[in-house]
């Protein structure tokens, strides 16, 4: 048994796994789950399902529509200045990491762009607060959960403008007011399910109000026509996005999903802070539940601690080369179990170099 | 068992699924193949074996770079003159079938199209051939199999200008001479893998001719420069077609596969022709290999034969509501067994018909 600390394509439920794989041998009357038409009643069920628990689990209001598609959030990055940035028009985006910096540098391919605030200054270890967001900004862009660098921000920044939210790596770990936002989009391989299949929620009203030409596969409205059923779905990552948000209902939903990620993110950190080998490498008050990094203070011990980490079943945990260290990533499906298994690893370790000074 | 006639997702061989389950449950070490990341060197390896494979089956000559992406084959319709077609400049379309018409639309949206010859006036039941590519044509492109009328082009058409395929319902079902083609392109899920994958064969020296601002996940040189890893990619589809190429190596590459091929085909076409019942609804000279379509000499007899065809195990055989009648898929996977099921109904359906009579 590993403890996944993975940051995406990160661990599901052992349960998922499990029922994923007998689809393939066997989703319905023998046929696999990988050799039935999308057009099938079955998988229309599916993807029936699969969209009423997304607006059941994110407490979705009427108006809004559940895409979902390929490409990833770095398809996103393109396609949502496609859609909202009509010519002549700005978009303003909040730069508080890699991510971030993608999306708006994608949105220049398509229009105009308009930085409210970056902090890559400090290497993004804060999330900028003091912006302004320019009332005849055809929307605002940002990255809820910064991945790379564990910040999190848990507030919706206030503006009139129509709000777009990279949710990729926080979407359903907390409960969030949908009717803040315009669009969210998600690539699925953290919370949602396996690589290969991207969520977006969008207010309907928002879209049909530029003019460009768009490519029917980039243009929100011909996934929205064709119920996500434009052209051959991932079948496979929708099915087990289903399993995936199906286990989520029956643990209680996000609401519920949300105390645990909270307990979870809490020992860590207290364990960060306590423990005199470690210390947390971002604001205190940005920290996020879902990526935590830290560093050593001693950088010489960090190979030693990784390795005796792994020892311990403990993977995943190796930092992003851009912050270094290590980042342990605890999606919904990181159980409470690895959580505990990772602080026994640092107590011990602290136990280790106790004795060996 | 199943015998699985559809038009994909398809059918892919029984050991494939059984090991595409089992990495599901146990890819690497306790891991599934859902829960590992794509920077893994386990995973780089997968894609790395792949492309080789692709490589090797295809028998590539050099200058030419293999893509896995997202998005299917209606994302190319509109990467394709995203990246080809300058501004001012025309590219030529033969309109053979609703794939090519819609591979045509979805250029218009990105530039200027001229239609080469269209056999749309007679329900696309051929495939026109006299026809000439201005030689000023950014680019000629084609659909070498027409999934949903059956027919199929086993020439690439002469021309100078770099040729652009949809190969997404005959890629590997026979040997094709890659240095004619330019850039080809298919959804994996018929003779690749499954849905949510898409392969590209690009001939490098064919890129950044034109200045065209393209967003870098529309972008193949983006993908190629980072190996198809430019973002999350659809690991586990990836997976599975590594596993599909490798059986189909295995059974001795594609001149093997194409010689079953040939033989299933002909033996259902055979029993088209034959059998009284039944009739081929495309040109003789034109019919595909890979998607057999025919209709009854008496409409009122298709309910029947479909329910008994059913009832026999043989599913996936109902045609497209354009065409109606019959579609039988028989891309690689599927056995020459199967073909016999199906035709052993069609003769046991024609003595029972006898005898009511
Ligand atoms: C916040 C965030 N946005 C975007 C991405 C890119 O996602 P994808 O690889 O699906 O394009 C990631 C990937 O980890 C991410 O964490
Ligand atoms: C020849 C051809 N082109 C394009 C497509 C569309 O493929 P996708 O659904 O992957 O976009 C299909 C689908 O069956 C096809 O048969
Ligand atoms: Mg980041
Ligand atoms: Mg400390
Ligand atoms: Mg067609
Ligand atoms: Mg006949």
């Amino acid at each position: 048994m590993k403890h996944n600390f993975g940051a995406g394509p990160c661990i599901l439920p052992q349960e998922v796994f499990k029922q994923a794989a007998q689809a393939v041998l066997d989703f319905n009357d023998g046929l696999s789950i990988l050799e039935i038409s999308h057009r099938t009643t079955e998988f229309e069920a599916v993807v029936a399902e699969a969209d009423k628990l997304v607006k059941e689990l994110l407490n979705l209001p009427s108006g809004y529509s559940v895409l979902f598609l390929q490409g990833g959030a770095s398809l996103q990055f393109a396609m949502v200045p496609m859609n909202l940035l009509g010519d002549g028009q700005i978009a303003s985006y909040l730069d508080s990491g890699v991510w971030a910096t993608k999306a708006l540098k994608e949105a220049k391919f398509v229009g105009n762009v308009n930085v409210v605030a970056s902090s890559k200054d400090s290497n993004y270890t804060f999330i900028p607060k003091d912006f302004e967001i320019p009332a005849d900004s055809a929307y605002f862009h940002y990255t809820s959960n910064n991945t790379i660098y564990g910040t999190e921000l848990f507030e919706v920044p206030e503006t009139n403008v129509p709000v777009v939210c990279d949710m990729s790596s926080d979407i359903m770990s907390r409960v969030i007011d949908v009717s803040k936002f315009d669009l969210i989009y998600a690539g699925a391989q953290k919370n949602i399910g396996p690589a290969g299949l991207t969520i977006v929620v969008v207010k309907d009203e928002v879209l049909g109000k530029i003019d460009r030409k768009i490519p029917s596969m980039l243009n929100y409205q011909s996934h929205i026509d064709n119920g996500s059923m434009y052209n051959t779905p991932p079948v496979f990552s929708i099915y087990v996005a289903l399993l995936n948000l199906r286990w989520l209902k029956s643990k209680g939903g996000v609401a519920e999903i949300e105390k645990e990620n909270k307990q979870k993110a809490e020992a860590l950190y207290r364990e960060i802070d306590r423990n005199p080998l470690f210390k947390g490498t971002c604001a205190v008050e940005d920290r996020s539940r879902m990526n935590v990094c830290f560093v050593m203070e001693n950088p010489e011990l960090e190979k030693p601690f990784l390795k005796y980490a792994e020892e311990e079943g403990i993977v995943g945990i190796k930092g992003h080369r851009s912050v270094g260290g290590f980042r342990a990533s605890m999606y919904n499906a990181l159980p409470i179990t690895s959580v505990h298994a990772l602080i026994d690893a640092m107590q011990l370790f602290e136990e280790k170099q106790a004795k060996a000074n």
